[in-house]
């Protein structure tokens, strides 16, 4: 499959991450259609100008009008709406998708898959604390980095086709990781990240802190408005990988704790330091 | 002392905040003087507009001059400046401060102070991630918290005008806590925020790490950017109670990972849920 212009793109799912791929793309001049059970939501897109067509139901023969399928479901869904509906797709049809766990999904789908399609697993590094498409909003890739998780059933064809997406829906960074890479890099980043977040939130009633507080509270507890059914099925689906992060994590804590402990404020400092010197690398790029 | 437009205002310690300082009181019209021993932070100032007159050294005369002085200085620097010279400090002078930790500084400045002087202690809930007056901005305190600690010794009139300084700056809630309700808070709110950013940035080599990371990393790290010499003395001060602030914390780090561990989703639902309805009450205050 060449993916330009002429490519009609289906999203099935459209939530905040599949709306805003379905905006990114139709402004790019692409032609694209979706499937979500949510009336609202196709009624949503359509009026937007960001889907041409739109399905609440499986629909056989819309399913088999299409070159390039993403899925932008939870994991679980993704799974059985495969087993349920992969039999309409068009033979050389391509699929992608965005589920934030890779190991768990990536390999049970390309065992499944009938073998005149092809999936590239891809996580596009980007969100809001909101969910539903009618909060999508294309410039949260901008800048943002994006994640292609080729196996060794993929061929290079559909790689650099995912890697094209992650192009024309703005993304700046562009990267290919194994599966097991992904995974070990978005348990420390992003789901220990979240972990934190929540541990931090429960510890206390807030009711009077929001009086005393400065930022710094705000930025870590910014990701704690959290939708549990996803994140919940995203850190079960990473399990072991996110257990070995929060260990790490927590030897550091227990460190710096340590110092604290023990006045010992040279090797506190020399922590801090390193701190400061490896948080440089993480500014974000001027877009 | 009346705090009005007549009060000549000292800041000893032109840094980031004490910079911040002069530049919001000047802004209102307010005659303000500055001690700072690099003369670059004072021509800074000077030329800005943000001070008429200001000092290298600890000048006896100078310092008699001014009805208000504020200390933002490290904590140690802090005791020795006024052991060596509030003898220079004209009677009826009232002293505040912008220091992180309380019950460490507030009894012994108020224990060795003259008795024909006064101080009472305050907290600014505002900063950035650089050091120097060329960083002020006033803006951060808009919207920002403004802690003060009164103790026993502390008249009424001086707990209001540390009030009313509060909100000349333009700092949006102003609160009164004793310094050990301040010490917990804030040992919680920030410091233990600080401590487990930086626990999160020594984790790792990050010179790859960010082209794979999205938003939440950044956000949990932005204060890992840490002034250790000032962080360093800031927890050392506050160490038992930031040790207690750390204990809770992990105990919940804890119970979440053995959710995990366990495929114990109802229980991690239930924080996540938890989590996000407390966030609600972080949410900015409009301005």
């Amino acid at each position: 499959m060449n993916f330009n212009k002429d490519t009609k793109v289906l999203i099935v799912g459209l939530g905040l991450i599949g709306g805003t791929y379905a905006e990114a793309l139709s402004d790019k001049g692409y032609t694209v259609g979706a499937i979500d059970k949510r009336a609202e939501s196709i009624d949503f897109a359509l009026n937007k100008g960001w889907i041409t067509e739109g399905r609440t139901e499986n629909d056989s023969e819309f399913i088999a009008g299409f070159d390039l399928v993403i899925f932008a479901l939870y994991p679980h869904i993704f799974l059985e709406w495969l087993s349920e509906n992969q039999g309409a797709l068009k033979p050389g049809t391509l699929l992608t998708d965005v589920t934030g766990v890779k190991s768990s999904v990536v390999y049970k789908v390309q065992d499944m898959l009938r073998g005149d399609l092809e999936f590239i697993g891809a996580h596009p590094m980007a969100g809001r604390e909101m969910s539903g498409v009618e909060f999508a909003n294309k410039e949260i890739f901008k800048g943002a980095n994006y994640i292609v998780t080729p196996t060794e059933k993929n061929t290079e064809a559909a790689i650099e086709t995912a890697e094209e997406l992650g192009r024309v829906l703005g993304f700046k960074t562009i990267s290919r990781l194994s599966p097991e890479e992904h995974d070990e890099m978005i348990g420390f980043l992003s789901q220990l990240t979240h972990v934190i977040a929540v541990a931090l939130m429960v510890c206390k009633d807030s009711t009077k802190l929001a009086d005393y507080t400065g930022d710094s509270f705000r930025d870590l507890t910014r990701i704690a408005k959290i939708n549990d059914a996803m994140w919940s099925e995203l850190f079960l689906l990473n399990k072991e990988e996110l257990l070995k992060q929060i260990d790490i994590f927590s030897d550091k804590l227990e460190e710096l704790r340590e110092c604290i402990a023990t006045d010992d404020a040279e090797t506190m400092r020399a922590m801090m330091r390193l701190s400061k010197e490896r948080r440089g690398f993480f500014d974000k790029p001027t877009k």
